[in-house]
């Protein structure tokens, strides 16, 4: 049988992603591939105990449909919260509930671009936003990432000669390299918005999950008329609920809502009701704070590995937060060689290319240092580099 | 501030919705014009039971990342009651879990349609359809929709000439007509399929709801190659946890699951395991014969008022089921007349001509009747016949 699909589903998915599933429930691996917070910080009984109060309290509404904005009173906590930590003023009504923050990739790709239309993202940029934006068939232009964020000369040309839709970054802890951009960097990439017809879509997913526990100000607050900002309760609360928020101003918000509402109609109501009790209720800064602190002795001890158990030519990103990092491999080590030997010798990573719109990461590997403990961090590492010993020595 | 959104969004959504949405929470006016169903069916008690079950067993599961499948003991549900209650055989690795019926609209479309593509539609539609589908810029072609479902000359007719994508239909209690398909018209319009290049996107949200408690096959169990049904939980359990369901053919459901990935990572995991647990310990077929036959009461009643009460040359559909009605009005009446004068009398109601993809409508308006009571139909019913009465002999 023949199915007449859409152009835009012929891009096929990396096929190491299909055995990496294939593996991913053995035992014996041991996984910095995946993407998972850590499930000992889930709240289980907390959210249990606003589940019941929800329940009790508007059963009804929570099981009802709602409008597609979504629950007022989270909308209003994630406003309050963006006041409290960031110093920004950004109104419930900029404000509009998601299923995760992954839902704002589509949604925002829906309403900007045609076929054909530019985006740029980071290089290497997040392989969610990549292959949701794909579907859009646009063309991609890519700005390279370093350790201060894109580079603002880069930046500047690809706004001015392909005059994207918008530029996709995400400045906190970036996934997959865990790069922060500097302050300078923030500024400069603002400066070039303002004067460019590119929206800035800031993903902040990470941004409450610096090991030094101090907030760094989103560049949306520096150019909110020309941004879109998201975030996310995945991080900080439970992914599983698929609540997330978008930011924007209401033109685009507008937009965004006749989108949101043709996709999906709204976000599931019951849980947005059970999160907004859960945070009346929780100290959220001191749940962040063990989270951030635990994934940063985390991150450590990787790094650690990596500069004394790695051969001479390995180096690798040094995040201030979030829950990935970034390993470039010494000349001529294949990055999809270390996915396949990884594996043979029961370690799990994710090569770098993926993470590349527009081709190259050969010799980049993503690492997760979030969902893993002290002891597998210490064993995964140990195969790991002698992974890479291995193949740096045949290559040599 | 100018935004360069994409072509698709410049289609204005009809400006009376707006209106409608200003009116809604006014307590003085009665509304056969929303979409809910009774509120008094939702079992908060046995949900909040399932609720507490799963936090207590599994929550960790349930708060965690999963599968962009969606969870498989709830597949399993849903491929048993095919089987018990149609005798369809529909094995739960065709069925993937979405948010909500609605999904499968903006997922379907995005699978097959490219801009300028055909998509058929009833005439009427769902309006709710039309949005979606619109946001792929296709061409719309319709085939008119009698007592018996679509006229298979014109059905044949259509997708011989125009070859479309797919036909989206909703055979059992359509919205807004009411109307189900007959025996015959299922084996004509399966027929008619069969032979084509296009696939049958067949939407059952409302299959379990008829008032006489008997199921009808499925026009998707005759050609399931070349058909992808979807249902929902919205109509029978509750509409704010987002669980609905699509059933496609594997090359199909892998094309989906690709595109839903992009579009949000994976439903609500938390709601999908509430509901697999309240399913375990609920009689859902007494449940829905409850349902059913309350929506049936008011339905009875609507359809004698408006045989008793209205002016003459006002007709309307005989629903199976359901929960809408639609209404003819008396030759020279507008219904977008009827919207405002019924809006200043304190009954609101739906205008048709939005549930036609090419135009037309303006004779007719939908009524919900599955959100009132029987005071309300009453009270609402002599309002809206004043209305019509006024504006009938004012045309005459």
């Amino acid at each position: 049988m023949e199915y007449r699909f859409a152009r835009r589903m012929t891009r096929a998915s990396p096929s190491f992603l299909d055995r990496l599933f294939a593996v991913s429930r053995d035992p014996r691996i041991i996984s910095f591939a995946g993407g998972l917070p850590a499930t000992r910080f889930i709240d289980v009984e907390g959210l249990r105990d606003a589940a019941i109060h929800v329940f009790e309290d508007e059963g009804e509404e929570a099981l009802q449909y709602t409008t597609t904005d979504g629950y007022l009173p989270l909308r209003e906590f994630i406003s309050r919260r963006y006041r409290k930590r960031l110093g920004l003023a950004i109104p419930a009504d900029w404000i509009q509930i998601v299923n995760g923050s992954q839902q704002c990739l589509d949604i925002v790709a829906k309403i900007f671009v045609e076929k054909g239309d530019t985006i740029a993202v980071e290089r290497p940029g997040y392989l969610g936003a990549i292959e949701a934006f794909s579907l859009y068939e646009p063309v991609f232009r890519d700005v390279t990432l370093d350790a201060e964020g894109p580079d603002p000369g880069e930046f500047s040309q690809v706004l001015r000669r392909s005059r994207p839709k918008f530029f996709y970054g995400v400045p906190n802890s970036q996934n997959p390299s865990g790069v922060t951009y500097s302050r300078d960097t923030r500024r400069a990439v603002a400066e070039v918005i303002a004067e460019s017809e590119t929206i800035f879509f800031e993903d902040d997913a990470f941004g409450e999950l610096f090991f030094d526990g101090k907030p760094r100000p989103p560049v949306a607050g520096l150019v909110p008329e020309r941004a879109i900002l998201s975030g996310s309760f995945s991080k900080t609360i439970a992914p599983g609920m698929r609540i997330g928020w978008i930011c924007a101003p209401p033109p685009v918000l507008s937009a965004f809502n006749r989108a949101k509402q043709a996709a999906d109609l709204h976000s599931n109501a019951l849980c947005q009701r059970i999160l907004a009790a859960y945070l009346e209720r929780t100290d959220l800064d001191e749940r962040v704070r063990r989270i951030a602190a635990a994934y940063g002795e985390n991150c450590r001890l990787m790094c650690e590995l990596l500069d004394d158990d790695f051969p001479d030519g390995t180096s690798h990103t040094e995040p201030e937060g979030g829950m990935f990092l970034m390993v470039t491999l010494p000349a001529g080590v294949h990055s999809h060689e270390v996915f396949e030997a990884g594996l043979a010798k029961g370690v799990a990573i994710l090569p770098g290319t993926p993470f590349y719109a527009c081709g190259g990461g050969e010799s980049t590997i993503r690492l997760n240092f979030s969902s893993v403990g002290e002891d597998e961090i210490v064993e995964g590492m140990a195969r790991l580099a002698s992974v890479v010993r291995d193949l740096s020595s045949r290559a040599a």
